[in-house]
């Protein structure tokens, strides 16, 4: 694709433009050569470029080679590697080594790979693609446009919007973690709940999400879940908001809308989460958390030899203190 | 059913008792409406009762629809569930999809559905389930009434009980993480010994349980094991032990009986944990702990511009005190 | 295999020898009995020593039975698992029940077991064992001598080189975890980049390695890692290093060479880890660490009662140091 071309098909001013290259991959400020394009977010990141062509948020005089000038130069970038890198025109087939239950509805334009599992009672939208080993519980209603990558499990009864992509070998549904004492014995408490995921929610892979026990755990739409990410039984997960890798969530809490969970961050059962609310990475959160603000107990790591240090005298403290106030 | 039956079959007292209604469903104290039951735990859960009828622990005169009083309302309803919600009879069937090795044997009544492969020698009891895409690897004995859900990988020489629940996509008798050092690299030390899972072993999604180096990792009688945990070569697992969802337990510890490992928490390898034991979420467990004591070191999420100041002193506490002293 | 043939063939010296026993198994020095061969790292084991024979790194007067002395016991004794157990004889197949795509490339004697899907343009290459349920993209390459458990999920493009080992239900190269927002929501950023893992890797079960965004995410040569690991995209993680279970390193971070990160250890992204870095399990890494330090910020778990009264102290730190300045 030329430079010109994509400088239209971004709606971007052309500067340093002396010669309409050729432009062959989009590539990052540190490995784009005379070939490719990148862009450039970060003015320290200056020095580094080599590309043939660059998208900028404003004209950079001291850069030789050809800029492309945009509002957001980031945006503008991702937009361009889904024009040169589309999608494959999928036409729908249903794999001979499918396993299809009774009553089964696959929509239009669907792909059923080879060694799927479908049992009975299942609903599939319109240009879906389920991709090998995944396996699909009775009474499941997935919408339009989802992917399921390969090995996903969803138990039955899960119903799931449109858009929706889950990636490999990631678990919908299994029972929740619930048991009663009889006897001195944990007895099982059978999960009659099901799973809701609303439009627009990607989860990542190898990550859990489990049945409520007699109600709904829903995931609501446009919220983005990453991989090993675990949310109990009966949560409430509100819309857009971000789980990061490692998330734990345990039961029945409730987390809402456009609230970032860092990486690792753990939320402990029967808790309410405000909207907009920020956890910092591995942060535990035992109490409620109201709305807007950004909440943390992570600590970064310092030198071994003088965190030992620290940590002796942790436990020590309340005596220490009370030893000052007299 | 009617309300009549059910407190028949749950051995409750009858009060307000007006009408002898149909139930059609069982509901969370939020959800119920007039044609469901549900229970009631907690007095202040009092408003919201819409339910046509509640189970409850002694009559609330305040309450004014049909209540059935018991002595654990909570585990009456959990016992309901299974009344409403039987099992589906199962009828045992060993799928033409299915992979079988050599002399394998299977018992009466059991399923093994499409897609699985179960490798030679092989030894399965009666009335289990094996859910497609499992892979059972040689050598194995699993007992009576086991299911294990869909993509389950039982690596070569395993052990299992009766009546154990392996939840989709989990591993057992993966090789322990060992290996030793020559000439400067990773050299792995070949696994040789075997995963023993107990009876009435509950396993959650995404869990990895490893192989032991030369003997045996042990999961105990009635343990019960979330999601997304970790336990890992050698280890012993107690009877009747909690093991939260994302907790990670490092080789050759050993926990004790009735312990309760919250959320996250990690264990150290080599460590031994008293029974009845109880560690918060997201503690660590570095050095040996004595029965029944609760342990944590965990922290609360407070407000990250406030935790920020108190992260910065705590690296220099020991000089403070210091100058204190002086 | 008799003793004095084990003595040969570790190059040991043979102490003790009385009798030229038939030994039978290799166990630890808590299971062996008098048909098995141990191996005494630790001197307060000694009690506990009731093996036929043992490989000890000097001759100890005070035990009563046939001694291997080698400069490294350990090490032999692993050596000695190799022997005493050898892996099986492989030949090479490709089983009816694979679906392999066009262009497919399958070197000598490597193994294609039942039920795994190849897509096109994939090169796999002699003495590779994929076991059933393996998902194996388009474009991608494995070099020799690789082994994939069950369930292991290589998304198209990857490039893996020799002698790795991919344990079940892992996940390469899904979909890294990057968003841009538009109209208040999270936009899916395409992912273009790869995954490359070099010679001599083993990835644990259920881990899951994301694809970079444009470029490459980079495992090095010879870097082991354990089960429920999350390698963020874009990362690049050295050679020789040691990932513990449940480690979690977000996007675009680099850590060196001979690195040793600890169970449930956090690295925040863009961040960079020198070589031969330690960081204990759990701690959190959200700043550069130079190389060869030991660093930490994880807690270790005390008596409940008396932490709870430490984390009430912590957030008023600052404030009591401002008073005690006064």
């Amino acid at each position: 694709m030329k430079i010109s071309e994509i400088a239209r098909l971004l709606n971007g001013k052309l500067e340093n433009f002396t010669q309409d290259k050729e432009i062959k991959n989009l590539k990052s400020v540190e490995t784009a050569t005379e070939d490719d394009i990148t862009f450039l977010k970060n003015k320290k990141d200056l020095d580094k470029i080599k590309a043939g062509a660059v998208i900028v948020g404003s004209f950079i005089p001291e850069l030789n080679i050809p800029q492309i000038v945009v509002d957001k130069p980031d945006i503008a970038f991702y937009k361009l590697i889904e024009i040169f890198y589309p999608d494959e025109k999928k036409e729908g087939f249903i794999s001979d080594l499918a396993v299809i239950g009774k009553n089964v509805e696959i929509g239009k334009s669907s792909q059923i790979h080879e060694y799927v599992v479908i049992k009975d009672n299942v609903k599939i939208g319109n240009n879906c693609i389920i991709h090998p080993f995944c396996y699909i519980g009775e009474n499941t209603q997935i919408g339009d446009s989802c992917i399921l990558y390969p090995n996903v499990v969803i138990y039955k009864d899960t119903i799931i919007g449109n858009n929706v992509i889950i990636h490999a070998n990631s678990v919908i549904a299994a029972d929740g973690f619930g048991y009663y004492q009889e006897d001195g014995k944990h007895k099982k408490i059978k999960h009659i709940g099901k799973v809701i995921i609303e439009d627009d929610v990607e989860i990542g892979a190898n990550t859990t999400i489990d049945r409520a026990m007699l109600d709904e755990t829903v995931i609501k739409k446009g919220t983005k879940i990453d991989n090993l990410v675990m949310i109990g039984h009966n949560c409430k997960v509100g819309q857009n908001t971000i789980l990061v890798s490692q998330v734990g969530i345990a039961g029945s809490s409730k987390i809402g809308n456009n609230v970032i969970l860092a990486g690792q961050v753990g939320v402990a059962d029967h808790i309410t989460i405000g909207d907009n609310v920020i956890v910092t990475a591995k942060s535990g959160v035992g109490s409620d958390l109201p709305p807007n603000g950004i909440y943390g107990s992570s600590i970064n790591a310092i030198e071994w030899k003088k965190w030992k240090r620290v940590i002796a005298i942790l436990p020590k403290l309340p005596e220490i203190l009370k030893k000052l106030e007299k």
